[in-house]
């Protein structure tokens, strides 16, 4: 978990409101995480059926990048856990959308990954292959070609 | 959640530790908590098996109470989550412990419970009564009368 701005914390916020809204509790992980080693996600949220645990990012810019150690802290939580990985992002004047995180490396079919093992985010990549709320929450499922 | 205090929250990190030492995944709830109205334990933890949402209280006193409120917030949250509810307590110089709360009323028989429907928690009967750590996390199971 990197150190989260103002606006890190609204984005947050605003899904973890979204999550209660669908039947899920949710609860963010404590913005003095820094005074812990352990790797936290973002958010965790369960349903009773499933347990998510979500890394969340909000950009203004259209392209940036996700370390692949925070992607590792992600996977280490969750399988300890016992949650499905998520990262969750938000552009500017976009709707949320996620990504998978495979259990095992980290990496799925949907992520880009750049040769240092980084992923990167891109607008246009996201709007074309990335779920949306509904469809994380099982709501509905997008066919896609 | 109440607002915690620094020791409270110094509690709280103690035990997150000792659950991961213990093979959970554990996270407290952000101390800023009271910017949402949503009901949150003080503690989440997961073990791929087992979810558990914590109440936490430490005390310097012999005797205090926890208000129904809070009891019936930590029922709310763990059973929409999916979690075991219970309430951890810990009374200077001595060892945690754990008492299991009603996922639906949210009253136990190892709890006692004024008129008013708070909870008393006394240290003579919480060493009676209450389960210590090794047995909230199910390595032993003591036996008693």
């Amino acid at each position: 978990m990197m150190h989260r701005g103002r606006k890190g914390t609204d984005s947050e916020r605003e899904l973890v409101n979204m999550l209660w809204r669908a039947g899920f509790a949710a609860i963010r992980s404590p913005a003095s995480g820094a005074a812990t080693k352990n790797p936290l996600p973002d958010i965790i949220a369960g349903n009773g059926k499933r347990y998510l645990s979500i890394e969340v990012k909000s950009s203004s810019k259209d392209r940036f990048y996700i370390k692949k150690d925070d992607i590792k802290d992600l996977v280490t939580f969750s399988k300890r856990f016992g949650a499905e990985p998520y990262l969750g992002v938000k552009f500017n004047g976009e709707k949320w959308v996620f990504a998978p995180v495979d259990p095992l490396d980290g990496i799925t079919q949907i992520l880009s990954v750049t040769k240092d093992g980084n992923v990167r985010i891109d607008i246009q990549e996201v709007r074309q292959r990335w779920m949306d709320f509904d469809e994380l929450i099982g709501i509905s499922r997008q066919t896609r070609l």
